[in-house]
């Protein structure tokens, strides 16, 4: 890409050049990419325009619009409960996947698999109403930072992504986050950290049992996960959730592929940005060999077919907001 | 309530007054409530006052936002297409309950429940990709009428509930549709029949498999339903969706009871209406006995409970948009 041509496309769209809101993203490839799609969809009575009610755009959380290391926020939070229960259940000392939620052995839980997940999910997610579940939310966070970045969990924020989002919407974008965790733990405060409303968020979910207590009914949650996938179930979620296929999704694992690569088919102009974490001093630096957010098959898969793959340390310039509130 | 009274609502609030958009439904209590309503939510600084996030409002479908005589839209789609599919299955002729699909027995489809509708449902809407569902829906849309209206199904919305949604989205709030069908069945149509967007429609969901056909992944639609409870489970239905309690509820028949209390429980000013269908020279009467859209627990516990209720016959005094396109 030359200057001219990249300063051409900055001028032409007053209203969606990204140059307002773009600003922790470097000049260059990616930054040009993503303002070059949302131009191209935009343009009325262009090749490639897209009417605003067909502008779906997907985000994978963890790892994607927030640090997944050294534990993603969720897990921070069932590690914490399990921790502030065990008194109530002296048999979890001494019992998996409890022990090792209480040792905080991570290598050990990971051996578990989903089974053990769901198992410390059901103890620390359910056993009380939507409300009451909601404060418990809410209270950890306001006590709670990510031991690293020391932040609050919900201005950990990766500040380009809250950028895109944002210049998204103002392109007349929806946008949705999928994860793989209970969307319920992050319903409550997703529209303060990212601008997305509660049913803009999809993931795992909890049954509840409609009771009337006191003459007033309410939903308790139930042990009963039904469990957002990963992969190849991830875009059928996705579909049962909103009935459109994106234009846009944005992720940094394999377990993304799939959605990814369901967006790029889906017949229209589309973004595919593949966000890779190569940078251990403002954030973490994690592929491979990751425990969370493995990106290997889906980096390969990307570099061979052109997708926009977002190289921390070369594209952006800053990461999270300056100040903490 | 007074004239004098019903005018200084009136002309209190230029932009939640419902003077500009609710005018099929007479001026009275009805009208009056769901224009207090909507001020005192609205109003800032006032004691009701609910923010824009919280404004959240569910219709039911069928028999609230359109005629569900002589059959459901949904139900009238399935009829058709088990038809037109039956020369390939010679062997539906004999077997139950195709055979009283195919002569059109309601009454011996009803006595198959929920079991029977849902492999008759299986039938018509799976076994291909997600974008053939929808062209297959829209194109039988294009083709069908409710036979007693001589109207398209996506023109037989009641006017007075069109106005209504109007008025609600002009005064800031989200509005959804639950309907116990299949979403991917309304979905398709649910904007330009009602305004609202394709995630903003819940309901049963069909399990989809994710399928690489030539290079481009496809969702196919499998026999596989996750029903849509009536009843106790929908409010906990709505919640899985959307993460929120509604504060204004509309429904028509006892399956939406449970979704009407629970949002009268919010513990904010809140609206509960039912639909009573009086009027069966402009639309169709029934309640308590009927097959479809029995209104009896719900009209004696609203009653009771003073609940908004529009009786058709009195409240409106026009049913549908005047021309069809």
């Amino acid at each position: 890409m030359t200057a001219p041509l990249f300063l051409a496309v900055l001028l032409s769209s007053p209203h969606a050049n990204g140059a307002d809101t773009l600003h922790s993203w470097n000049g260059g490839p990616t930054r040009f990419a993503v303002i070059q799609f949302v131009k191209d969809v935009t343009t009325e009575g262009g090749p490639q325009y897209v009417p605003p009610s067909g502008r779906i755009a997907v985000f994978s959380h963890d790892g994607t619009l927030c640090p997944e290391q050294p534990v993603p926020v969720e897990l921070a939070f069932i590690l914490d409960r399990i921790k502030a229960l065990s008194s109530r259940y002296p048999r979890w000392k001494t019992k998996e996947p409890f022990k090792s939620a209480l040792s905080r052995n991570l290598t050990a839980l990971a051996s578990f698999g989903t089974r053990g997940m769901l198992e410390l999910t059901a103890a620390a997610h359910s056993g009380m109403t939507t409300e009451e579940f909601e404060s418990t939310v809410m209270s950890w966070l306001a006590r709670t930072r990510n031991p690293r970045l020391n932040r609050p969990y919900d201005q950990c924020g990766l500040l380009p992504m809250l950028e895109l989002l944002d210049f998204l919407r103002s392109s007349g974008f929806k946008t949705y986050i999928v994860l793989r965790g209970d969307a319920g733990f992050l319903r409550p405060w997703a529209e303060k950290a990212y601008g997305v409303p509660p049913d803009q968020v999809i993931g795992s979910s909890v049954r509840t049992r409609f009771e009337v207590r006191k003459g007033a009914p309410i939903l308790v949650r139930r042990p009963d996960f039904e469990m957002m996938e990963d992969g190849p179930g991830r875009p059928g979620a996705f579909y049962r959730a909103t009935g459109r296929r994106p234009i846009a999704a944005f992720g940094n694992s394999d377990g993304d592929l799939e959605m990814m690569q369901w967006t790029a088919a889906g017949g229209t102009r589309h973004l595919v940005l593949l966000v890779h974490h190569t940078n251990g001093g403002n954030e973490f630096a994690y592929d491979r060999k990751a425990m969370f957010g493995r990106l290997d098959k889906a980096l390969d898969f990307g570099r061979k077919n052109g997708w926009t793959i977002a190289d921390m340390t070369k594209d952006w310039n800053r990461f999270f907001t300056k100040t903490v509130k």
